[in-house]
């Protein structure tokens, strides 16, 4: 998507530079966009392990360029294959939960053994981290044209009820999303924020209202920053005042993304989640999770019983993370001598589920439905 | 209430000084306890507009101890009377919307003017304002007394369970509170937080789920730190992380302020409340509203409809306000460029609420349970 005017993915190929990988290290948006230059597989796994990037789907891509880049390396080195087994197991370290980096990692590896020549599998080590990275956009821009359909059929709905009472909503199909499921997170376009663009592309009046995401703020911070840049209208509010707003009829439709989904339809994603289910349930408004295929866990059955729950450090909530006179700093924003606790995730059971918006199309959150789309994770 | 083992009102006479009032100045809490001196009731109508004290019952007590202040001063001019009206409006400028603040100063000119000269009418003006910080007091010790019973019965009900999964909360009576509707709100014990303190008192085994409550954080700064100076165990938590403490069955209870409730049974409190109360209601969880019975108001019906919701600057929620060495500094958590839209309150409708838990005893929220127990108030 567009950053000041101009297209951007989130890591991309240097150009005229075969041995170099750039991507947006998110360590320092809002405040300041900076293109990280990436050379080696150790920088890579440095920049997943520490954050430069994140998401599901931009991790799973920055592990197939750092294999690219390992293969390069492994060419110019006496064993080819011996090198790129420690490149595989140094990402892998890096962030254990993710899983679409194994996925990427193997992949690599398969494509990779079929070379005869350390030429030949250097050329398909960047074929297949191209393809990763292709087929991550291509699966976000299919989710952006599934869930358009949804959002045009509320612009017709609405018609001419376009003025409401609210002008920062004005007339526009309100979205609500939480967190950053947005292109950040992915190569381009993102998963919630898909079916968003495609509307703004189409011309429709789209207005999000991000939820801040407290205690890491990436919907503030990052989800904020790419509406913005690419023209999207847009509110930040704080999470509590997602029910407010939905009792006010000011929420047409939430569309979040998601960490892990079963193949029944149960939903983890970013704490706070499952209360805004809660109230769009109560409030008659739709309730979309957009997500690629990758996410679906094909083995779990229950979310609630069975999704583990990350716990993170008590200092990300004791404290707020920001910027002040250009210096990033955290504030403390709680009694020192406070313990807290701080969940990461929350879990949305499948009945307050409106449905998933996949690379394939719509379905409702219900084995049946889910597998009607994949027939191919046939039990 | 207790602070480093001392027990503290918000507000209270300096002792062997006719001339002062004494009160914490909560904006450097809990970085820092500070007691301010006020002389005049100019210095009394600043400390109540720019919140130095904050909270219905404090404001209503402050008011009161401003209008003593005012007739010390009014008894060295020549127009004793003159000189109370002024002081009144100049109150009564500083918070226009809360209820307690004009009822305090109604009442102390009302029982002023009988007083026939001026050290009569000095000495009525100090007997007004002591009444009305003490009736705040014991109105909050009544409803720690009446709602000590349903935290006792929960106990009761725990019984042996009481090893539970999660070490952070125990074996505890788990209450979840949000904002601060705690002593520091008024004079001493608070609404939410009284039958806590009783509880505590009572030697049960308490622990406090304390969500943060963003935009301002009264949650973290002040409930936290009253808890923690009083010694009650307790956990921050983000404003989003309290669904799914209820799901995973981590709360007993929910007790919450309200700034409005209708003779009807609808809550207005602090934005994030209607969230919780839905969680409650999915997960069995019973969730009370504490309020001294001056918080009803007796002319509202219909609480969605009617309660004006209160939207403040976007700034507090495009910032964070903390301490970093020592310093109390605002950090920008959100693109310059982004709106952001602040809205301080929302309505929880009666269906989702257990009971009100009031000075005279618990009743239902409904018209006929309330009226049953404020009969004066008959239509």
């Amino acid at each position: 998507m567009k950053v000041g005017g101009k297209h951007f993915r989130t890591i991309w190929r240097k150009p005229d530079d075969e041995g170099a990988v750039q991507l947006i290290d998110q360590r320092f948006l809002p405040h300041e966009f900076v293109i990280e230059q990436i050379r080696t597989v150790e920088q890579m796994a440095a920049a997943i392990r520490e954050m430069h990037v994140r998401g599901a789907g931009l991790i799973g891509a920055s592990a197939g360029y750092g294999m690219y880049l390992a293969a390069l390396e492994a060419a110019r080195q006496d064993s080819f294959d011996e090198h790129m087994t420690g490149a595989a197991a140094q990402l892998r370290a890096t962030r254990p939960t993710a899983v679409n980096l194994s996925w990427a990692i193997e992949r690599q590896l398969q494509n990779i053994a079929v070379g005869k020549t350390a030429d030949e599998k250097v050329a398909l080590a960047l074929r297949t981290a191209d393809s990763i990275a292709d087929e991550d956009a291509e699966h976000c821009r299919m989710i952006g044209q599934h869930g358009l359909a949804l959002i045009q059929q509320i612009a017709e709905t609405k018609g001419n009820k376009f003025a409401t009472a609210n002008p920062s909503s004005g007339g526009a199909v309100n979205v609500l999303t939480h967190c950053n499921a947005g292109w950040l997170a992915f190569v381009d376009y993102g998963s919630a924020t898909a079916p968003v663009y495609a509307g703004h592309e189409r011309g429709l009046p789209m207005h999000v209202w991000v939820t801040e995401t407290r205690p890491r703020n990436q919907g503030s911070k990052l989800t904020a920053w790419e509406l913005g840049q690419h023209g999207v209208p847009h509110t930040v509010i704080a999470d509590s005042a997602a029910g407010h707003l939905m009792q006010r009829g000011e929420v047409d439709l939430i569309i979040v993304g998601t960490d892990r989904t079963t193949y029944t339809g149960d939903v983890a994603n970013k704490i706070g989640t499952y209360l805004k289910a809660l109230a769009a349930k109560a409030n008659d408004v739709p309730f979309y999770v957009a997500l690629p295929s990758s996410s679906i866990d094909w083995k779990m059955r229950d979310g609630l019983k069975e999704i583990p729950i990350e716990q993170r450090g008590a200092e990300e909530v004791k404290n707020a993370d920001g910027w002040c006179d250009g210096q990033q700093i955290a504030v403390r924003i709680a009694p020192d001598e406070s313990p807290a606790a701080n969940y990461a995730f929350d879990v949305t059971p499948r009945e307050l589920v409106t449905g998933l918006i996949t690379e394939r199309g719509v379905c409702e959150a219900n084995e049946k439905s889910i597998r009607s789309l994949f027939p191919e994770h046939a039990p």
